[in-house]
């Protein structure tokens, strides 16, 4: 929980406070459990406020404060993203790897929920949020690899990559957490090495993306 | 439509029969159309059958229906994997991405509805039953392999090869079905290729199944 959630409820916040106080609440409470395993008494709760005030700015109830919570993990993970576009291409990718499996270690149990659906409050409009983050994690890729106009074979490549590493990182909290971080980064950095150097070998344009990424170092 | 499902409705049908051409009528239908755009009038018409008698069938109605057809689906699917445990490793692997890139070809839209959810019918128990196909694949490819206790390293790996390859069956149907399926197939069989010399790096497991392979061929 963070700090400001248990701020008592008769201290005058704006409305704006009060919304990302109770958003910090459910994302901390959906991180850790399922989202079927979480009330709005839990919420309200955890924010240290009554119930009909959670109702008061969603009163939409659950399923509205679940998507609200959702988009703002779904801002939390493009930010991983950021990177800037200078110096060699790898280490940037470790770098937002790092970023991103760290916030997979830290939502843990809300991570797993959200991706692997299945969850009571699944809708089509929860599936459009995560497809979001795979939309802006294929994009930001391909924009660091410098590719102006992204051929079919390259950017299935890239989406291909990105749907593995969310299998690993499911499969990754499922095994306790093993290997360590630091190992899996690495492997997965290298998978992507790996399944660019296969598809350089049908595509020209990936070819010349694998020799300047060797050239990079 | 299969063309048991033309057959009058006054033909005498034995219930096993019978539940299995609404079965095919239903699968046809989700196959071509996303769950929630099939009403069970259309499984009745392409049965060539009343409401009711699909009702006394499948007394649970659409959602019954449905499971019941995905788990048909999964059944085929799973049939798929059958490949004979002689000759060379990669040719059996690329048989069975043959029969399974052509179940894909085949059932289009039902298979991308499946498999992205976010349809009006899915539930946990229809994602188990994707789920039950994705470990039955990573058996039969484990067992293929030869490796009796499989460590982590090389499970995940499988893991997440197999679900790269649902993201680019998901990607093929997307963009018109292109690249054409042998090349799609020799390019995802030579990816597994590459993904495990990657994960050959850092387990000895790997690196003795990766060797085996070479001196496969």
């Amino acid at each position: 929980m963070t700090p400001q959630a248990a701020t008592p409820a008769y201290r005058r916040l704006s409305v704006e406070e009060r919304r990302s106080q109770l958003l910090d609440a459910a994302l901390t409470l959906f991180a850790h459990r399922a989202p079927e395993e979480v009330s709005l008494d839990d919420v309200a709760e955890a924010a240290g406020v009554s119930r009909p005030l959670v109702y008061r700015y969603f009163p939409g109830g659950k399923q509205q404060l679940y998507e609200a919570a959702l988009r703002s993990a779904a801002e939390e993970l493009e930010h991983c993203f950021d990177e800037p576009r200078e110096g060699p291409l790898l280490p940037r990718l470790a770098r937002a790897l790092d970023r991103y499996l760290a916030f997979v270690d830290q939502h843990d149990a809300g991570f797993s929920a959200l991706l692997q659906g299945g969850s009571v409050v699944e809708t089509s409009r929860t599936t459009a949020i995560v497809d979001g983050v795979r939309r802006a994690a294929a994009q930001h890729i391909l924009s660091h690899l410098g590719v102006a106009a992204p051929g079919p074979r390259l950017r299935m490549t890239v989406r291909m990559w990105i749907t593995a590493v969310e299998a690993a990182s499911l499969i990754w909290l499922d095994e306790d957490k093993q290997p360590p971080l630091e190992e899996l980064r690495d492997w997965l950095v290298d998978q992507f090495v790996a399944v660019l150097s296969v598809t350089a070998r049908r595509d020209p344009q990936t070819a010349a993306l694998v020799d300047a990424l060797a050239a990079d170092g």
